[in-house]
């Protein structure tokens, strides 16, 4: 080994016309990267991602693999000595393109959108670098603060009631969850803790876990399968309640109250209701302004869960859809579906923090710290699962203030723009259905025919390749979802896609009886 | 406004001298940043890290701000119109900077490390570039089958048992957590839901709130504050095992054992035991060789977080700290603490992956897909609590090849070596005494004499902000954590914190009596 003790480095030497690295070696790039090889790589990394998202189009949306396709592609153990950064480079496309479902093409009109903009990236970029683990204000008193300040701005964008934005002195305020799930999760557990001190304030010889066992919490039929998941690990029972499609698929006041009823009339005790703003399988919308009264009344936590549909809530045509919102004990939604905020960035909001605070503290010494009883400091450990967390309210600030509020709602506008014009293209088709309003960017459509005549249309598009949907259930039917998704999908990809489902409809309803 | 409809684009005006933006404008830059913006900007951003990253070491280790002092120095709202990016950036030195904790600076030894390295930056923004939503094998194949098989490579590299490589037919394998407190939830519940199975297996008429509220989980009282968290989370009791100064720290198995028995006798069913393999406070190691066998005979679900201490077992010389994982039923360590995988990168391993998967599934149409019987796909989203995922497998696959086994070993070697000589230094001088057993990176240690004077010298140590430690409480004693942390940490580093150190010390003992 060649080690030059003065400079406190090694260096990488040939030995039987091998080359041998060895640690912190700046001779040879092809070892340890350092900051001046970064320099290189990095842009090089830059041009390789903007020419990925430039031609992604001309890329199948959805992959042609098989189900263990990339074991065989790589080695079975990791390297013994570095490799080149070439050797890894050269794998992207080899390894790792042919198994990617392309989320980012305007051909992909699957799930929701996932947000990808380029203010995003590079504002991921420097929270890498920071790479700040912002548990307490302590641990990176910027980390929390901007993360405080945006979300105030964020909910000034949606009009939020006052008691939602911290401000310097409100009781509310925001936090940026990892995604929706978590969100609703920690909202149950906030309104679970709320109720165990509730009951146990006027019958403190109650035993906890007799209590625990009598709680109920409701959701609708079409909620997030992450809501009934979310009291399973609660370890609470969640009702599920019935929505039909004359409703619009939303929760009626009037079957939530007698859920309550009968309920409590079983001696259970209800104590969380999710809300769901725009759901997954049609963007229903559930009646807030109906239901929070009902939730106030009866001391239930009413979290809105509007993972998907909040974006659209900046826009002014848009925000009725949030009428309600004062009703409620927090809401949720995901910037990073729909907002241009590189995933993750699930951003949540509370009435009052200390329901929040109260259900998570726990102060060891090694996270205390000297602010911590200042009114003004925030620890976001308290506000969440995990301990650790990323720097992400810098996505938010660079892509606030690069695109600025209008070009955020010119954002929105353009993707309903597009819906209702694939819309459009449905109603004019006779043998297609609409299975829902729509409202913001996601078409439910269907073949008007059975189940089996839908299902083997969707699996043919999957199968093409060249656009990419998934299905729901609504009523019993087989629905086909068209969610417009992608920043760059213009109206030619729609007419594209509707080209493509048409000419496919036409195979399959002459194969299979109609 | 300006529209030409022909190529579907704005265009920025100037109205009044002033600019004006319209959506997808490609004009002017300073609005919605397209590709080729973002090839300029990217490349300045590589180049803004690179200068982070090696002048980091001038900068103060722990900022000089008061809470509260960043919100005065932004906008109260987000801008109506798109700013610059020059305007973007340049506040990254007025407005962040001078609230960032650095944790990349060699200066930096609070907490335990967490990692930066340039090839996991460099693949995180490719994984920001692809930003592709991982939840189930359809979502992206190449962004679980990578997972699946990055976890077995560093699996291999710990030379786990068989049982927890996933391979082409094992029934075990790996997941990316987001942090090590999400692991221990996960683990948690699935122990939760395997003990209420087995219990109504063999009385099916048992109520199941009866058997939650019977449940027991047990940790060291010097476990990681997540794993009472999690009890919390899950509704479930957890109790402290208590360890002595005299047995360094580590739980003994006659404890649990008779924790278990008198458990038992009052009618408790014990289900989980968290070993800590190198804890917080002193990095301690629990006796999982005499543990592990009580729990296996206990049928209670054993899981083992070695959040910071399992990077240490790629060393040959430390993996002996792992032996007893074969009696595990979950291993769960931190590549983002110390194995140079940027945060957020926490690697779980089960025995038997249906144990997980049988606590969380849930499987609604839009998320059903053609392989999903098939035996070879993963769907991590029931591996997990949130349900959306990044594509964080890229990080490890950049790190393990451009490093490779032996570069990433001889990293861990190098910050050993680093703690062992602050170890001497402290040892050297009399007026200091070391408060448990240097393992590994982690130095405990303390001014001899009351817990007053040690907890000064601390602050005095942190407000001069060119050092950075975080304290831990042992037997009732203030103790100063030191932590070999940063990446570039060198020898010269620790000789100046231990010059500081003991010149704020010489201080504190002149004002203060001994």
């Amino acid at each position: 080994m060649t080690r030059n003790d003065s400079v406190d480095r090694f260096m990488c030497v040939l030995i039987n016309k091998d080359l041998v690295h060895f640690r912190d070696c700046t001779i040879c790039s092809s070892c340890t990267m350092d900051a001046t090889e970064f320099r290189r790589r990095g842009k090089e990394m830059v041009d390789l991602i903007a020419d990925y998202l430039e031609n992604i189009e001309q890329r199948p949306v959805y992959p042609d693999v098989e189900p263990g396709y990339l074991r065989s592609l790589i080695p079975e153990e990791a390297p013994e000595e570095p490799e080149t950064y070439e050797d890894v480079v050269k794998d992207i496309e080899r390894v790792i393109m042919p198994g990617v479902t392309h989320w980012h093409s305007p051909y992909f009109y699957a799930y929701f959108p996932t947000a990808n903009s380029f203010p995003a990236m590079l504002a991921d970029m420097l929270s890498g670098a920071i790479g700040c683990i912002g548990f307490s204000w302590a641990a990176s008193p910027a980390c929390t603060e901007l993360e405080t300040v945006m979300m105030d701005w964020l909910g000034k964008m949606l009009k939020l009631p006052e008691d939602f934005i911290a401000g310097t002195h409100g009781q509310g305020g925001g936090v940026i969850q990892g995604t929706a799930s978590e969100a609703t999760l920690v909202a149950l557990l906030a309104a679970r803790s709320r109720a165990v001190r509730m009951i146990l304030a006027s019958d403190p010889q109650r035993p906890e876990t007799g209590i625990t066992s009598k709680l109920v919490a409701y959701s609708s039929d079409q909620a997030h399968c992450s809501v009934e998941r979310a009291g399973m690990i609660a370890g609470v029972r969640m009702k599920k309640i019935p929505t039909e499609q004359s409703d619009k698929y939303a929760v009626q006041g009037e079957t939530l109250r007698r859920m309550i009823k009968e309920d409590k009339a079983a001696g259970l005790i209800p104590f969380y209701f999710c809300a769901t703003l725009g759901t997954t399988p049609s963007c229903a919308f559930d009646h807030i302004t109906e239901l929070g009264p009902i939730c106030n009344a009866e001391k239930i936590w009413m979290h809105i869960d509007a993972a998907y549909a909040g974006s659209s809530f900046i826009c002014p045509e848009f925000r009725p859809l949030l009428n309600g919102i004062e009703f409620a004990d927090s809401f949720n939604f995901n910037p990073h579906k729909w907002l241009l905020v590189n995933f993750d960035c699930s951003t949540m909001w509370v009435r009052k923090r200390s329901d929040l605070i109260g259900a998570f503290k726990m102060d060891p010494l090694y996270l205390k710290h000297d602010h911590q009883e200042s009114g003004l400091v925030t620890d976001y450990r308290h506000w969440q699962i995990p301990l650790g967390r990323r720097f992400r309210s810098l996505k938010m600030w660079f892509v606030f203030r690069m695109y600025g509020l209008k070009g955020l709602q010119d954002y929105i506008r353009k993707h309903v723009e597009l819906a209702k014009e694939f819309e459009s293209l449905v109603r004019a088709d006779q043998r297609f259905e609409i299975s829902a309003d729509v409202v913001l960017g996601l078409v439910c459509f269907r073949l008007k025919g059975s189940n089996e005549v839908n299902e083997t249309l969707l699996k043919r598009i999957n199968n093409g390749r060249k656009i990419h949907l998934v299905p729901c259930q609504l009523s019993g039917q087989f629905v086909l979802r068209f969610a417009v998704c992608a920043r760059t999908t213009e109206s030619r990809h729609i007419r594209e896609a509707w080209r493509l489902i048409t000419q496919l409809a036409e195979e399959v309803m002459q194969e299979l009886p109609h």
